[in-house]
């Protein structure tokens, strides 16, 4: 058996870590690159030295310390990010760090040497909150990200560039990237799933595949009192049938399906004006590529038919089509057989939203581990996951990872 | 037979006007008791005067010149607005005005008198651009509207004040308002109806009633990827189909009924987060106070079902509550017959958009003469009305003017 984990010591590690850029009424604020960011990287660095680690910084700011092990071969990596969201949880991206971190503090403490080394990373960016694409620091360092591009990158809706602010923080290193023996990351789920049918670990399986698609309608503009229902090309109209239809999609095609609408604007967007213009943003996600395709295609052919008949022009612009990643079934197995085994109800799960995890899944063998998020809330203030299940969800980590790298117990 | 106006001179009259508050690229700017409008009034009143009008200005800004007829009775009223939205156009307003003007001009030039008086009248912050409510200084000439409640309102997100912006450009008269004979009030059509059909004068017969009501949805915001579609609370999902069923209402119940859904809110409005708040307006008129009542009555219900059946809550606030108006009938017809007497393709039609004549409409025989708006446009740089229309509509004017007055011919 390995050793167990201290969930007072995690606790105290994430309290401590959540105090950095925390906000007034609880939550964080650690957008990549900020001065808050820099704060939260000298605490985790720190930390690392504080375990014995052997601290490395890439040229794009990612963070990992090595524990070493009995083979000088790649490290079992156990990884996330500490980067948030503006108005962000204690748990998204820090509990798969620090969560690796208390891994190493349990081995330390058992005095348990491993035959692989051990690494524990955090990522560059992964909220994309501030410089998009999101998963930049994990892009790069598997190779899916150029490294030039990304440097050169300006914060959206600003003028910082994350080349200069890397500089600005003292983070732009020179640590050579690698591809880790497995990597495992241990996160809260974001969604609801897990709650709701009252488990307590996912085994993530894969991850969604993503279609963003911005539709732009048309229309023409009128004096809402004096044009008559027949005589209006009316945008607005036109937008709200595609997000219906967008749902309804969704709704017939059934799980793991979903659609969402979170963008809809109007111009000029005054009460007695016929809307010109409709902009919306439709989310389409499912871990059939297949499916997935079909299901834009169709939303798309259905958009182009409803602006035609009401006269109405359209204009589609994909901002986003990534394919749907599969993790490593071998991993998802222990991963499930090691909540088994501590007696934590479990299931394998898709994760809907994106991951670091996703840019290794390509090269070593990868899976997650979800812990539930109290309502499904997160990207708020109020996110919360209880004590027991994050104790539950680094305790697996230690398992597994004692299991990968040989734990000599 | 009436004199005939001057079509040139009237041109030069609107385009003259049209310079003060220009806008670079077409249209004017000229919100109410703005320096524009101030310069508009000083423009108006000495126009006013060069036609030998003896000019009243009320507490309320109102401008009017009185034409002397034989008896000393109760004058036959021309009038409406030279205010203007942000980005107005040339004619929306400023035509009923200097068509009233034109009138005079031709009877000066002809030697006409008339049995009643005439005045000509332009009236305080028709449009409500910058102040609410609009159509304020015919409401508040015609007893509709509280002077003093009036007097203190406070510019639409600013800090202005209607009774000190009046006092501080000039205009806080001490006229005495009062009931004229009749009121006629010629308007751009501000709709496609003329167009569409090739008429070239409405008889107005009435003006919508007009319902605007506010709806807020509350559900619960959530993670686009990871929140299955069956545990959601999708308040955008909910106003899209609230906004379907308002165009579902109008269409089924046919014209006059028509229904806009001009504004329409996400929170957050992220592409990837399930909205937790829809904020959306529906505007409905019909000339049928009972139909519109119904139809209103009808989607708030149906708001209320959709609502619930997603797991959203729902407030309803009414912004606007007017009832239809009803033009006197023997005046609609002496405008209808008057458009016919010139050989002008003419129909009866109500007035989709609120006008300063409906402030008369209860307190004496009022019509309006509408003329056709290119394309329907209006509140817009681009709004247009042809020259023959221009003259066709203020000749209509004339002819009913004289009529009504008893032009010595």
């Amino acid at each position: 058996m390995t050793p167990d984990i201290s969930l007072p010591r995690l606790m105290e590690s994430l309290r401590s870590l959540g105090q950095v850029g925390a906000l007034d009424g609880g939550g964080v604020c650690r957008l990549a690159l900020t001065d808050a960011d820099k704060a939260g990287r000298d605490w985790l660095v720190a930390r690392m030295e504080g375990l014995g680690l052997t601290v490395h910084i890439d040229a794009i700011g990612n963070i990992w310390g090595i524990r070493a092990g009995h083979s000088d071969t790649a490290p079992v990596m156990m990884g996330s990010h500490i980067d948030t969201v503006a108005t962000g949880g204690l748990y998204d991206g820090a509990l798969g760090v620090l969560a690796g971190l208390e891994v190493i503090a349990t081995l330390n403490a058992a005095g348990v040497e491993t035959d692989l080394p051990l690494a524990v990373a955090a990522f560059t960016n992964e909220e994309g909150a501030r410089f998009a694409p999101d998963m930049m620091g994990s892009g790069v360092h598997q190779g899916a990200l150029d490294l030039s591009e990304m440097l050169a990158t300006r914060a959206t809706g600003g003028t910082a560039v994350v080349g200069e602010e890397l500089a600005r923080i003292g983070y732009a290193g020179t640590a050579v990237p690698f591809t880790p023996a497995a990597y495992l990351e241990l996160h809260i789920e974001q969604g609801p799933v897990l709650e709701v049918e009252g488990l307590r670990i996912g085994a993530v399986t894969s991850v969604q595949g993503i279609h963003w698609t911005e539709v732009t309608v048309t229309g023409q503009t009128n004096h809402a009192g004096t044009t008559p229902m027949a005589l209006r090309r009316d945008a607005g109209q036109v937008g709200f049938a595609i997000a219906r239809a967008a749902d309804a999609i969704a709704a017939r095609l059934g799980p793991p399906q979903v659609a969402t609408v979170g963008v809809f604007e109007l111009s000029p967007g005054l009460v007695n004006v016929v809307p010109g213009t409709a902009r919306l943003t439709v989310d389409m996600r499912n871990t059939d590529g297949d499916v997935l395709d079909a299901a834009t295609e169709e939303l798309l052919a259905e958009a182009q038919a409803l602006a035609q008949a009401a006269g109405c022009t359209i204009d589609i612009r994909p901002l986003a089509r990534f394919a749907p990643v599969v993790f490593d079934a071998g991993l998802v197995d222990k991963v499930a057989r090691a909540a088994e085994a501590r007696q934590l109800p479990t299931r394998r799960m898709p994760s809907g939203a994106g991951h670091d995890a996703q840019m290794f899944a390509p090269n070593c063998p990868t899976a997650m581990i979800f812990i539930p998020s109290a309502g499904g809330l997160s990207h708020n203030i109020n996110e919360h996951s209880d004590e027991d299940d994050i104790g539950a969800g680094a305790q697996v980590l230690c398992d597994v990872v004692c299991d990968l790298a040989g734990a000599q117990i």
